[in-house]
């Protein structure tokens, strides 16, 4: 069995968006992770703030990160985030993902983004995956 | 006032995602929109599929390209997305954005993702905006 | 196996929420049924509105019915719901349940919830169930 | 002004759903609210398990609580709930709701709910709020 490091550097290799989004990974371990990441100029959209498809998708990396973390190939079955606050150039943001459930074929994590520098709640993800039973 | 089509092309002309995507837009008008787009081999992901973000931000690209339409801006609060069936390389798939509900400020639409070749449904997003009162 | 109208008719028979909801069938076969109910005075909450629970156990209803019309028991995992229009005592409301996708495990449904005087929807909600392998 | 007792106080007695679930109140401030409830036999659906609407009452009345304690009415927008663990009869479960943003519109809260016997999370909702300008 893979470790949780080996898989996420796997799937980091195969994956064009994270390494575009210039993800980081702080911390991470079974069932949690922590990533980081800075918005640049060409994530911004027509109002000058960041789109909401750029903190979807560190999200998202976040919950595949952590779900698939035990080894057990998992993949996303519906997940939804709420924006609260905007994202300008240069603002670097930290997502932490939890698990808040797992089961047999089930699990439930959140993600909360915050910017660095004030801590400041920028969106707030929920996500469930379907643990299918194929390993890394 | 701007006509629904030339906000669309002044939001696609400052977006990255929707350019990188290579979103085709297929109809606009007040309230509605349908775009197409193709899975390529950089939108895969260490399971030989389509990240969910890629269908998120196409969905997400509908959303903002609907709700924009009357010419007054819009910003996405919630957003969610159910996946159901796997999209792989070459696949052509079609986002349908229909407006639910709009009222003073806030507007409710979901979009249907389903593949140009059988119709078969991929995804399902439901998104929430605030209406500003900026306009384009 | 059972009929899906004998497995509704199971299933209300055992669910005092749907009995006072006031839930009444007016089609079902599997994968989608229509459902109406009235609101009544003990449905509103401090504003005179309804409660979002009223409509979200109308929609979560529906989702039941639906998605357990085949005969193969199915709980939710999750389920999301937008408010849009406000509910006053004797209006009349409509839900109908579609599925949009359905593989061995794994039901996606959306409710599209609307007042039979006007059609205006009053609230959308989509839902994702696990199918286990009991049967009704 | 009155105080987040006052006004949670003057919700409940309005409101049927509330005292149906015999929902006490542990603890309540701006933005905050702690709750817990029993699970009783007509609250079970016919599964012997409680429905999916019984935790979402219960989320959704932390969510009203929470989100009107300042004085302001806020209406629900968007919500939605992961349900991870089968309730039974005689479970005691609390709701913790915990505010994640605040603007002068929009609010985003989180309820967390779990069995006050092992702590197990049970179900994940998160919500949007309308700020009214009306108050309480």
């Amino acid at each position: 069995m893979r470790s949780p490091i080996e898989i996420v550097n796997s799937m980091i290799g195969k994956d064009y968006f994270s390494q575009w989004l210039g993800i980081e990974v702080l911390e991470i371990k079974q069932g949690f992770c922590k990533l980081q990441m800075t918005i640049r100029e060409d994530m911004l959209n027509g109002f000058g703030i960041a789109h909401g498809e750029i903190t979807f998708s560190f999200a998202d990396s976040a919950l595949a990160f952590a779900s698939n973390s035990y080894g057990q190939k998992s993949v996303s079955i519906e997940t939804s985030i709420s924006h609260t606050v905007s994202l300008i150039e240069n603002d670097t943001i930290i997502a932490e993902c939890f698990e808040e459930h797992c089961s047999n074929k089930i699990g439930v994590y959140t993600v909360k983004i915050y910017k660095s520098l004030d801590l400041a709640v920028v969106a707030l993800f929920k996500g469930t995956v379907y643990r299918t039973s194929k390993i890394w």
